[in-house]
């Protein structure tokens, strides 16, 4: 059993230390995070303390003296926040909404946040169903806000193959692609945790606000962590390093849509930096959403996947398949249109209106095929023409 | 001036000897064309001229003799084709109707060729307004026949881009992407040769016969070449060694579209075994078009190409020739076939039987290969018999 003070200290770190602050790791594991918060809160560090920082290499005078320098601006930063350190208050919030806050001393700590050294963080806020898994069965799933109907069907098929290989699938709680991710692989009646979303503020305050229902979701079927304490929001700060957490949890990652710069090639950084496996989604050319997918594949050791058999060589062989849970398809008006169709309609403008020709060029199918399927868009309100030319219906 | 009568040697070398046949490219070598011709022709090889075989290497008697034997076997294969033998009446219609037959005597003959070893061809029949065009300044565009909108339109921009920078788009002359690299290359009006089509069949009679308007338009302001001399036609086996050539007079190949078993995939193949550069143009995952290009991608040192721009990049690098890259397994069924195989199966007609002494006259191979040969199909279900007489079995 974890003292209750070192849970309460740490608590008490997470609300004055932002995330991947290695000074922070650095000071709680020379002093303890009792000590550590001890002096946060107005204590004098001693000869002893300093001494104690350096204790590791005490032939390195001149990193002892940087880590001294460092660490002594460091404490000034955190006292500044000392009207943010309410630990009990937090402690006793998570509690009532039934979560947890889990410290690395404690033995559900997810082992491959060690990768992440001076940058692990000081705890995490947990609320759910069950335990973070390990790193090993999870699979993070990542991509643009604006996701595409491509985009989404991409999702969905990683999703549904993971969660029947009784993975996973951990992402960001955003829309678009994230959510797509969270969706779908609570949709999937499989074994173990189906969905982690790790989040970048307090689980007070659901963030993004048009995802409430879904990450409600995620803590009755599966689990919603943070760095952050209840009451911090996230800001872009918190974003960017929220994604180390997505990258550290993940055997593999794979970036699904991503603009040529997006917030989900940072992810892709975090995880090829950790050593972690990393693979992304090609599209057409000249499609924007696919553009950052792309230039990670041609830049950066990034695997192409088109396949959702893919997962099988990523995750390799320990692994049970069960192909037999079942799947129930969330509501959503667009699911009864197939990959080429959902094609055509992410390539329809809103405003003017567009060849049959130009819409070959962009999805790549013949003149035939698309025919058929902007009739078929028709029907079901989603695209309109005049003369032959044809756009995006309103309000679909 | 190159002597004429080593010209008319290698013409006539040509029309008996298939391409990528590396046992006439070592007799040519060791003998000389002319002596090589002569005893094809019939003379008997001379004690001196076997012992010529092995001057290179004359401490490795087991290599000379083993070359001994296989030059020897080559020869009667060789001579069972003389019927075909008129180098004088193939110069004589190429100058005929403005075309030339250039050898690797002549200062324009490419130097890339070179790389491809004993399987460099012993000579190219040439239709057109210039010379070959260095490698270093070539792109290699192909993919397949049925091409789509989407990749006629990534084939378009990059022969532009091509174009605009003075490079040539060389291809294949067949239909989809080969026609559309040729076409778009054509309507650039650039700096040197716009485009070289590489043929597998003879001058004669322009293949395929959809594409008699653009090949005529193309031997107008670029050029045509191909191995075959005037008369003989393409097949299945002279198309794979077409290939060879693609990749070889090619800096940079890149696969438009192409399914996940292309013919595409193999001259990438050979690309990368030349140690050329490599690229593959992405779509959307599940559209067959694409397949090849992604497993390229995945499987091979094949760099993702999304941008024309890219080819400021792949024409800027040095000009590589490392031969240590991995190249794709092929695994289509006809692939685990050689040389020798295909061409008999290539031989087999597909309605009425014929004999084994027909074959022997087609193929130029003797009675035990083409036994054994058969044999080997028939396992494979490539081939049938029915009281010693052979056709090719349906749906292969």
């Amino acid at each position: 059993m974890v003292d209750q003070e070192l849970r309460r200290a740490r608590a008490g770190l997470t609300q004055v230390i932002e995330p991947a602050d290695a000074l922070g790791v650095v000071g709680a594991q020379a002093w303890g995070p009792q000590r550590l918060l001890e002096i946060i809160e107005g204590a004098t560090p001693s000869q002893q303390d300093w001494k104690a920082l350096t204790e590791h290499d005490p032939n390195d005078e001149e990193l002892a003296q940087k880590i001294r320098r460092n660490l002594g601006e460091a404490i000034g930063r955190w006292r500044r926040r000392n009207k943010y350190l309410k630990p009990d208050e937090a402690l006793g919030y998570i509690a009532r909404i039934g979560g947890r806050f889990i410290i690395p001393e404690d033995k559900q700590w997810p082992a491959a946040l060690a990768d992440l050294g001076v940058t692990e963080p000081l705890g995490l806020w947990l609320l759910g169903n069950g335990d973070i898994p390990s790193a090993e069965t999870t699979l993070g799933l990542v991509g643009s806000r604006e996701a595409t109907y491509y985009g989404e069907t991409a999702t969905k098929m990683l999703a549904i193959k993971a969660r029947q290989k009784g993975i996973t699938v951990l992402s960001g709680g955003a829309y678009g692609i994230d959510a797509h991710a969270h969706r779908h692989a609570l949709a999937v009646q499989g074994q173990g945790v189906p969905t982690v979303g790790v989040l970048a503020g307090g689980l007070d305050r659901l963030y993004p606000a048009g995802n409430t229902d879904l990450l409600r979701e995620i803590t009755r079927d599966g689990v919603l962590i943070t760095e952050m304490p209840p009451g911090m929001r996230p800001n872009r700060y918190r974003f960017l390093n929220r994604n180390r957490l997505i990258a550290a949890l993940s055997a593999v990652t794979i970036v699904v849509e991503a603009r040529y710069r997006s917030g989900a090639l940072n992810t892709a950084n975090h995880a090829h930096e950790l050593g972690r496996l990393v693979g992304a989604i090609p599209g057409p050319i000249q499609v924007p959403t696919s553009a950052g997918c792309h230039r990670l594949i041609k830049e950066t050791p990034t695997m192409l996947i088109d396949d959702p058999a893919d997962l099988d060589s990523l995750f390799g062989e320990p692994f049970r398949t069960d192909t037999t849970v079942a799947y129930l398809e969330p509501s959503r008006d667009h699911d009864v249109l197939n990959v080429e169709e959902l094609l055509v309609l992410e390539a329809l403008p809103v405003r003017q209106r567009t060849t049959i020709e130009h819409l070959c060029g962009i999805t790549g199918l013949a003149v035939p095929s698309i025919t058929g399927i902007l009739t078929k868009l028709e029907r079901h309100e989603l695209a309109e023409q005049e003369a032959g030319m044809w756009r995006k219906q309103r309000n679909t």
